[in-house]
């Protein structure tokens, strides 16, 4: 940077940055620079810098972890490349870094997930469409990151016959975030559970996982996997002890039920695999014992049965039902903290390295992983937790539920949670569980959902702009340049959610004009500053506009937001609600008459009209 | 830790621990293991460990900025103290570290600033006061800091005349929050603006800003620092506008403005004088120019008059003034950025570094300092904007404004805001001036304040726990205990807001039993948890409760808050808001036949009604 040193400053090292165009006047990010590579190589795209004492990433892949009678290597020249074919022993592939991967395996294997497929060389169709999602990846780019276990494709082969739209989790793609609905023990109804999951969509989940416990789980989950567009995860172990006792579980009905799911196209299964019997005493002094529901149903049943944990005991069985349908792995952390005073214990960091130990097992199965996290983590050691996740699974991606910062503030749970979520993301996790309001409360509603899945929108992209992933704050430039122009219409386009921006600002005053309602027209510094002719600010052409003019009729929706915001009068709503009927083109002739447009000084002394501007408090 | 390296993972150095008894099985927090010191040596208490590249605290503090004629050493043996009098030049004082400090100054020196008693070793009452308000810290403590300029205690000599309860902003101290209030250009009334003011109070601001433009501002102001029970800001330059052009404000009428406010007890003023001509031109490509309000005006001031900034220029007179009523400085950043697109540019951290010119003058006269901050940054440079402020402020408080993390979300600013302000704590920022969720688009509610407010309460919190601050997990603790127990009251009760809590939980299902609506009772990790015979969660004695019961009718606040989120229907919500009438004292005569109690089989029954517990979607 030019500016380096020349007034008492020096920045830190650059990272990438996520403008396309370096738009602005900021400097990249100051994450690592990492590069984009294949194997080892790859192993700090995109990564946070490290403060002092955290764990370094591992410097193995599932490369390492391959199936027996495998073999793999880098070459340092090949005649050609050899692409996959049924009955061969071995493929030499060219990899994003152009390097040469020459695999051999035994004649009688066949591909069937990602993994596998990455393994030996193809570019499934599924890496090509992620690639076309994430424009900063390129197909074989995918396919290396997926080859390197560091990338999940969650693409049950039955659900891709229906509509899924394949997506990718890992730290190269950009920041995930997951949405949980049906969890509750009344079952409503498979429509509703369909308008629930096309809800959770439209707010942005990435993935949605049902937790049914109850109701016709099986049609349900049928209705939910046939009409999704994003990955479906479960957590199988409730369906297991639905109408019996947990004692009753034994190692025949996890197979049984793990296989019907499988068949049935869940993309990626919870297991609770890492709680294992000689974790349980580490738990004895914690504040809030266990919190994960199938961690705990786990730890009651060892205890009766005095017995390991039976998916642990069962995993290469799993992992052969899994892989048949590519099923993902998502390792439950059944001894996740439930508050602060117990985060980064033993039984938790014990249980993470158990879980690396299952990643390896289920790599050298060709199975696709990823790894559930906490949970309740203060803000210090949310760093560490990810940075050594990353260590010890190898990179495989971390999904996070959180976590909440504090504990104290129950009702705002989304809140406490999305901050958490921010700096994991930042720090490594992959996917970030949402958490509504309701949280510790009760069941989510409507609402709930879209506040807890726009709090996460928010995590997720502030991580992605933060990791300087290429084209990342491209929406947020345009937003500015807008907002910059005082374009009011351009500006609410170009937010993540218009009804609700547009409602608050019309709740004020509903005429678009060279100032809001904030600082009024004398006091916006934004106009002052686009009227000071040596900036630029403000100026650019694609974002002007001609003048003030009376915002359109509020729709429905806005009029809902409105209504439950329970500031302006029923009488105020209706008329923001009716106005001049433009936005339903003028169906009353009265409409007409008048002019849309305001002049300047009209503006002015609509806005300083005690009626529309004043603080009611 | 012992359990250090037994599988695989090593933990970072450990800093304070957060919590009074050690509680949990959590270690420590994972900052730098700071020690409150005097003088430079104190300079890291309380910080986040740094990340490569980051600029190291100055090690200069406000003993190095005396005014002229005074002189200070640390003495290595002394016979006595000697406490300060009028006529005496010197005087010799005990720190807390036990060393003893000599200052030696002009017999016709007599203190008046916190700053200045702090220097010739008085603890002032409101020194004391501090202490007993947050009782990690010594008054002699308090004190220290005060004099080495890293704590302010914004406490105008008339505004303690008053209702003022003394706090104090600084590293040393727990992270304080700002609420911003009267922005409009049209005055509301005396009344209300008092209103609004006790409306921020209840909901945690720490100190309020009158950013009033409209109106009797005078009379306003007044009534707003004779009812404030904490210190009031303004931004000067406003009301020195009002009623005149901007072009005619000259340098008489700022020290005009100035002394009037001054005499009426406003406890800091925001002075955007660190704007400077030279800066301007690097204005040029931002996206969206300035966004301060203060600095666009000073610098259309500029431009127009083809001078340099009038409060630069007039920096030791309006030192003068301030000094005389103790008014505290919070320097302007008028060039802070107003979009991810501009932060960390060279027009910010160019008035920065002016900031720190500033600070070292203020201080040469005695005056308290605090720094004002951004505004838009991205998550990655947070810290990084933390530290160089420290470093070229030499430790001067930092009160920021968010920051925000991402731009496209307008309607949920809070939250954007509320996780940058959460990490700029914990890097380093002393007081968070909130954000609402109307910010860009138009004047805050009454419940905007309030969740401005809450959000920087969590943000607030989250960054005292990060950093170890001695107690301050406390009460996280003891809601978790309630929550392992089950014990609804206690947990509603050790809630920020208990009226929302209780709101929400009873939507579901108006019974306190040992489950609640999220999972169930047969699903309650938490209560499994607890059967675990061997486990101590929740089996804390004085977190008991008995047996299942009837929650007490709704408040008026949490019916309230059950319309506004408009899922219940009226019906509903009056009969939660009548029910037994226990709330109100069982004023109905049937109230009394009923038991509150419930056996554990009917809150079964109850909870898996479809009525109350269906996710309404």
């Amino acid at each position: 940077m030019s500016h380096n040193g020349s007034a008492g400053y020096t920045l830190p090292p650059l990272g990438l940055n996520p403008s396309t165009t370096a738009a602005g006047t900021t400097p990249g990010s100051f994450a690592k620079r990492g590069q984009i590579a294949p194997g080892a190589e790859g192993r700090w795209t995109f990564a946070s810098p490290d403060t002092p004492g955290m764990p370094q990433p591992s410097d193995k892949t599932a490369w390492d972890f391959l199936p027996e009678g495998w073999k793999t290597q880098v070459l340092s020249f090949a005649a050609e490349c050899i692409d996959f074919a049924p009955g061969q022993t071995s493929v030499i592939f060219r990899q994003s870094d152009q390097s040469l991967r020459k695999v051999e395996f035994p004649a009688t294997f066949r591909p069937i997930t990602q993994l596998e497929q990455a393994r030996v060389g193809i570019v499934s169709a599924q890496m090509q469409r992620v690639s076309e999602r994430e424009p900063h990846l390129s197909a074989v780019q995918v396919r290396d990151e997926v080859g390197a276990g560091r990338m999940v494709i969650p693409a049950n082969t039955v659900h891709l016959g229906y509509q899924l739209d394949p997506m990718a989790i890992g730290r190269a793609s950009k920041t995930k975030i997951n949405a949980n609905m049906g969890a509750s023990p009344v079952s409503s109804s498979t429509d509703e559970e369909v308008e629930k999951l096309k809800w959770a969509e439209k707010w942005g989940a990435d993935t949605v996982m049902d937790l049914s416990t109850g109701g016709n789980l099986d049609e349900c989950r049928d209705a939910i996997i046939r009409n999704s567009n994003v990955p479906i995860g479960t957590v199988p172990i409730y369906s297991m002890i639905i109408g019996r006792k947990l004692y009753d579980l034994n190692h025949e009905m996890i197979l049984e039920s793990l296989k019907h799911q499988a068949k049935q196209g869940v993309d990626y299964f919870t297991i609770h695999a890492g709680v294992l019997r000689e974790h349980l005493s580490y738990v004895k002094d914690r504040l809030i014992g266990i919190v994960s529901r199938g961690g705990s149903l786990l730890a009651k049943w060892m205890i009766d049965h005095g017995q390991q944990n039976p998916m642990y005991v069962l995993w290469e069985e799993i992992c052969d039902i899994m892989r048949e349908y590519d099923v993902t792995f998502s390792i439950g952390d059944g001894l996740r903290p439930g508050g602060l005073a117990d985060a980064t214990d033993r039984a938790q960091l014990a249980e993470l390295s158990t879980l690396g130990e299952l990643t390896e097992r289920a790599w050298r199965k060709g199975v696709q992983v990823m790894i559930e996290g906490p949970g309740h983590v203060p803000f210090d050691q949310i760093e560490y937790n990810m940075k050594l996740q990353r260590t010890l699974c190898h990179g495989a991606p971390f999904y996070v539920l959180g976590p909440l910062v504090t504990d104290i503030f129950p009702g705002y749970d989304h809140i406490t949670s999305c901050i958490g979520a921010t700096s994991a993301g930042y720090h490594g996790a992959a996917m970030l569980c949402y958490v509504t309001p309701k949280e510790h409360l009760g069941l989510p509603k409507k609402d709930d959902v879209k506040q807890g899945c726009i709090a996460y929108k928010i995590a997720a992209h502030a991580a992605d702009v933060a990791l300087g992933i290429p084209g990342s704050r491209d929406r947020d430039d345009e937003l500015t340049k807008a907002r910059a122009a005082l374009n009011w219409e351009k500006h609410f386009e170009l937010s993540f959610d218009p009804d609700t921006a547009r409602a608050y600002h019309d709740e004020d005053l509903d005429v678009d004009t060279d100032f809001c309602a904030m600082c009024g027209h004398d006091w916006c510094s934004v106009r002052i500053s686009k009227e000071i002719v040596e900036f630029a600010s403000g100026k650019d052409d694609a974002f002007q506009w001609d003048k003030a003019k009376v915002s359109q009729a509020l729709t429905d929706e806005q009029k809902e937001i409105l209504e439950k915001r329970g500031v302006l009068s029923p009488q105020e709503i209706h008329r923001l609600a009716a106005k001049t009927k433009k936005g339903v083109k003028a169906d009353e002739g009265k409409a007409n008459c008048h002019s849309d447009f305001v002049d300047d000084e009209t503006a002015k002394k609509i806005q300083s009209s005690v009626e529309l501007v004043e603080l009611k408090i």
